[in-house]
């Protein structure tokens, strides 16, 4: 199995790991991406910031953030390394 | 450290590992895809179904596929993972 697809189950871990804290185990709260945020990225984020962050994820705006809406926010992530 | 930005990094490195084989290092040609593709996915695509997954991530047009246009294909891979 390639480097890629390794990390992409890296990816798909990472987001088990945290959306499986509390309530629905496929979706991630404000409270759990929070807690990606400050352990994934390593940033104390103000809880403002991690709203807006948030709402910039949450597309379809119901109360969580999807999988899809996840993957977003990680290849984002992957183009700040350009 | 999180793991997430380590799988940054992998498929960061991946991207360079290919895209710094033959012509610009900044982008993948074709046959550059081509290997990566069987080497990372670990399947033998035919060089028509190259051929319509470079047309596919060759959002501008030109003739090679740029880091931004490898993260679509990356966020996309992640997606099948669902």
């Amino acid at each position: 199995m390639g480097e890629l697809i390794a990390a992409m189950g890296i990816i798909r871990k990472v987001f088990d790991k945290y959306a499986g804290e509390e309530g629905d185990k496929e979706t991630l709260t404000k409270k759990e991406l929070s807690k990606l945020l400050r352990e994934q990225i390593g940033e104390e984020f103000s809880s403002k910031e991690v709203d807006e962050f948030f709402k910039g994820l949450n597309q379809d705006g119901d109360s969580v953030i999807s999988y899809q809406e996840y993957v977003v926010f990680v290849a984002t992530l992957a183009l700040m390394l350009e």
